[in-house]
């Protein structure tokens, strides 16, 4: 296969801490010989794990790029045993556009691994990650958010594993973050992500959802800044004490967990993130927006248990995912 | 003046409930002789006053329309003593796209007014509402929220107003709605309001802010929604009793309220809706995107009091609104 | 008020044939000094009357621009008793874009009279004509079609007119035009028409409708160049003899005559152009296109008479006209 | 091979009549979770083939859906003897936006066979058909027509193929859907066509032409229901009798049959559908748009036959299809 | 008239040196609170002159805003006598799309003046400068290039005025400035022009042509830079001497200086900027691009001189300028 | 492997002067059998090698269109021993749109090799030269600019190759060609160039690069007429004399050569073209555009020698190549 064309600016073995970029040439109609210059630090000190930090995997999700910018901002290399490599914009084309995916190729970034050398510029960046990146780290954290379109309870999951010895050492990690809730995830499609792709190399993986509307609020901020904290020590990369914090951990069995729109129009909500909804029950309703007077249409809950995630937008599109119900365990 | 182009389906003035549009031709590309149309509900029986709803006047805030389309499904005439004339969607293009302004002709109708019979097609809806809509109006109430690129505690506003007739009645009205929060507002920069234009015709008028982010919740819906019926039932217009709610009074006294951002990047809150912040301390970070290892911007209140609305989106542009302040009463 | 920017590129009175532009300085991002360059054909010879041609009033209608390009090519002066002003392609902006209105400033030329010397790229070809090339004509033949959107049946046309002298010459080129159909017409709304601007000068002024759908057929352009051909001679202004040809009178007494669309879907017609149709009986159906399963939606016609023209594209929007009915006199 | 990762939401294998979605998860930008819902209905009723009806696999081309939205809301499931699967709109994306292609990745759907169960939204769709429906049907049925930018006289056809056996067939069913025309077609050039897909799996492939330009007539809308239902009584899944209607015999032997413009500009047609043209002859003329005065060009038909589909728009660009000639047999 | 919705973020009276902004509130889609920040360097000490100083009146030109961002960078109090208003993007939105006009209005400030304060972004840019900048200056330098589409010889000019003593001194400053090539103009279409404000003001106006095509080189960077400096020491506003450097003098008589394309396609020079042309002779050669073997079309010079300025893409359109040739004197 | 669906409307073995197109099919939206015409002129005359003449591989590069269109139109065919393959613009979508890639599918042709007969419209282009036409040729020149931007000192070059009778016959023919500047260029990353392909079937393979900018001026529309002229001579395909030019020869050893951007902002360049640079030193800085008094970024040459190319466009963005030094040998 041939060598990526991605370089990175600064060297990955050098102690201290380096700010830099990975530069990826890509020539177009507005820079022949232009380059995606993708935001990087490095923070080496003495011994330890390496761990790989990631933000804006999709670039519409907020809380892991301020709390990976703040890292790379304040860190001193004397708190690190170790190595941190922080990218707080994964998908850093689609992180300044502001949208999931890159404006470059529609690319979603979290479908695309294990990426091409010689494909498109997410697929550049997937193999990257894949080939370069990934077989440097212990652990692996990658920030999710609901993004524009969705809006989750915040919560930090890994997954069901084969290997139950890096199944183990992933729930330790969610349990360290502390989120103020945490979910075992059992991947049924998890073809071309991110996640799988580090699993399959035996990395202990982490992930969140920690709010969305393509927005951050003060609270899930503090959370994703205080969860990191937790993990980087856990993990035993960064110096310090865990801070410890509640959490109540959730289940999501199968697929009648999530519930589809089949009509388009406005969308009201009878149930908000955290409400307790029953199965057969509706959890909101559609509005035709051609004409008043006619009945809205009803919109029901697959299962009974916790509305953990919500469409956002305040119109509703035919097959968008309307509501997401999960169970506490 | 010439006459308006916009023609009305149903007959303002017959008994029981009518659904039905105002059309309003529009001639383009896609359609030679085509048309907008604007859904509208007329309700009348018997006597009494005649109050004019109206949601998306900026077409990305939803809990106007729900509470609006809800109404006009479900209203009977005879639960009515007078009239009502409801649009849930007032800037209807705009409301369709889920965008603040008119996909058409980019017009905000909230400083459209009093319009142009021929001008672009919302300058000709602000003009149907000044000439025809709003003098046959006793009651005036127009939703709005944050849309997508604020946040708003959710509150029922009027404004302080020469004729303190006229003021009690809309403030008599605010108190009725019963929001969470009520708020008294002095308008500095009236031009072209619909507000304005109503208050100039004598008219009572109410308003609102309850919410934002381009979403409704379920929490806001019901503040919608009761507040609704409330209104109109202390209007005379609805019969039942009004369901009293409580309410915190907010002011908005000068321009050291609004807090402007002078960079771009990505935005932390130190505080969330509803909090307590002081002069001259940091409500919000900016972190600049193109690099790691910089310090994050601050960005500070020009008053104490509470955070009444905030900048929505993840990412922040020079001039946008960071932050408003109010001071409670 | 300031004089027109444009200027053109032949001299109206050199006898012969002239071929040039009106050109019409429009400064841009992609051409800071850059001109629309609007062809145009100037024969004069002898004495007599000028006629003014104009073909793409609207940019989608094809008949006109073909016989008009056709004339061009082939008149020679000798055949001329007077003067032809021959403009193919009276918006060209929207004639090259193949659209009804402008791409530059989504002017429809035909709602834009008597225009502006300091306006938009449309509004400074309406000034033009209102102020330099109307004066000089004693005959108007403005070319339209049904455009991509809409289609007719064939006919030629006059308005009914308080200048009995001047309504009887314009319909006696009418008759002398030959389509299969002629068609008085009382216009109710000619504000910023180019007919109400020939008229009010007291200038003859003929238009069409040929066809439609965007393109033109074998017999369409058939009917326009004789047409063309028979109006001029009749006129005086070429010389020859008119080749007479039958054709039928229409009437469209009110606005009864059109329909409009309340719901979006697909539409399936029930008659053609041409075909007799009974007032409040379907002329055409809308399925929604959302289900399969939903019995579509009827459109009726508001009187008895002839289909003479319909809505073209095989999907609707709602407020488009569908349908409309004339009355055979 | 991966498996679809479209599901239907209603049972193939179900007696009677369902109406439900392919339902196809596609996350974009605008729907973090989103699909693309594509109407369904299927029919079952005893014993008997299984008839695939698909129309807009170009999604401008209206005859086909007209007919097969019109049969899924109407069809009993007692007139009905083995099963219908029924997709009014194969490619909605495009049949939704009124394009040839997919709004989503430009896919032509009709050349993009076999598909990819990973590729993008049109061959994703290409794949489910190949590996989920066609092996269900005996019959297939594709509604074509000539689209926005062509124009056909209304034919039925099907293919020569080397098997007789299911020649034979096939144009048996052509015969009994009782175009004004049916055609031999020679397929040169048959890859990645749904046509091939079906034909080499052996089963009954038949297809139309039926008009085109964008829009279905009263006419040909009458010529697809009428057809659909004699071929699905001769095919034995739909009970009656067949209406039995005359038709003449088409054949198009090679590539001289096809006239390109080598030029772009107005074009005028000397021949309309149906018109009997000679080889060498012109067929068109294509007049320049730049400036009046120049002679236009002359595009000449290959041999030949009658005009049986021509460019549709009033422009014409260098390298369009002009005019096809076929020979009469 | 309406006071201006814009406001400075420094004060124009304090001493010393003030970097800020206009703030001019812009609602819209994406901020509803939203503002256009355009950058603003305030200089004041002792006494003296006011010289107002702009760049990126069109947006695409880029030696102007060069020269000042680095005088505001490095410019120290004490060496001003009087004060600077520095604002080297003029029209800001332009400056930074790198386009002539606003992307936001398409509005070309150069020919918006006097504004509007309730007009589109650039006609209040527009009128902020008539009613606020331009009546505190005393001199003022507007710098421009050619920009994307045009390429100039540079030269700094002025207007021949009604008023000869504020034409001398303008003149003075042209002297002083010291490009290559100096130019008196004889402004014959001046609505619309900031130059024109100014002038009717009483203002000392100069304005350069500095290069074009979208760049600036070293050198024409370093005219500028030094220019600027002569001419603020010259009006007295900035300490030192000037630094004498020869210029030669251009005179543009009338309309024949000026050349248009009527033909598009790929246009060839024979001469390049400075080169000297006779009247009648070839330019440059334009070439179809739709067909080889094509002879090329030739574009002649209207008048002998020199060729100070020529179009500048590859590629032309109908209605371009394609050289400009002035007198040398 | 399939055959390419391209097919040539001219005979590559006539003799004499041969104009036409390779006609590549291009079904879409507004052509449903639509193509793409790419204009092509064939001269074959006696015995002698072929040269295949290509300009716009990159579409806003205009030396090498304006020299082969002018060639083709001029040349005749008993100045030709063997044959000439001409294609003024190889990637005509991007030609026509002004662009470097392809307005089509974003193809970049030279990273297109070896194409595929079923891929895009680019991979289509790169696959017909790849497998029919350079199979043809014996001298293949590729003519390339620096585009809109970049911009080159003009220089004429070919390949250090392993095969040296290869590399000596190329270099023979730079030599020929007289550029001001000739190079010797070691390709590091020759994945998917025309280059490529080209030499690894043996061709004599030369480039150039003539200037920039996205225009071309008469002086290096003339070094690249004369240098095509004397090229085709010492190729033996063109009878006549090498008129004899002097040029200096570069070189490009490293990566050192290049300097990229790290921020975005106005560029002012402290060297141009030609000039001589020192490695350490600033060849150009960079604004920040958000504000004024900041300081501007420096950009240093990696190392010493002459200025041979720059970033054109007045603002630049991270990851943009700034300059290119190249050494004097």
């Amino acid at each position: 296969m041939k060598p990526s064309p991605i370089s990175a600016t600064v060297d990955f073995d050098a102690p201290g801490v380096s700010h830099g970029f990975l530069r990826l040439p890509y020539s177009r109609d507005d820079a022949a010989w232009g380059s995606v210059m993708i935001p990087l630090t490095v923070v080496k000190n003495g011994t330890g794990p390496t761990a790989l930090l990631t933000g804006a995997n999709h670039g519409d999700e907020y809380e892991g790029p301020i709390a990976l910018f703040d890292l790379a901002a304040k860190v001193r290399a004397e708190d690190v045993s170790g190595r941190l490599i922080i990218l707080p914009a994964m998908n850093y084309p689609a992180f300044l556009a502001g949208t999931r995916t890159s404006p470059i190729d529609k690319g979603n970034l979290n479908r695309s691994f294990p990426g091409r050398p010689d494909g498109t510029v997410t697929e550049k960046i997937a193999d990257y990650f894949q080939r370069v990146l990934l077989p440097m780290a212990d652990v692996v954290l990658d920030f999710h958010s609901g993004g524009k379109t969705l809006d989750f309870l915040p919560y930090c999951a890994a997954h069901v594993l084969p290997d139950k010895v890096q199944e183990t050492r992933a729930f330790d990690l969610v349990r360290a973050f502390g989120a103020p809730w945490s979910c075992r995830m059992l991947e049924i499609d998890a073809v071309g992500m991110y996640d799988t792709a580090a699993e399959e190399m035996g990395k202990v993986f982490v992930t969140t959802e920690l709010g969305g509307g393509g927005t951050a609020t003060a609270r899930t901020t503090e959370i994703a800044k205080q969860g990191l904290r937790n993990l980087l020590i856990a993990a035993g990369v960064l110096k310090g004490e865990v801070a410890p914090r509640a959490t109540r951990w959730l289940d999501m069995p199968d697929a009648d967990c999530f519930t589809f729109a089949e009509d388009g129009g406005l969308i009201a909500f009878w149930a908000d993130l955290g409400d307790r909804v029953e199965a057969g029950q509706p959890v909101a309703q559609i509005y035709p927006t051609g004409r008043t007077g006619i009945a809205p249409l009803s919109v029901t809950a697959g299962r009974s248990g916790l509305l953990v995630a919500r469409h956002f937008p305040g119109l509703v599109k035919p097959g968008d995912c309307v509501a997401v119900v999960a169970v506490e365990v």
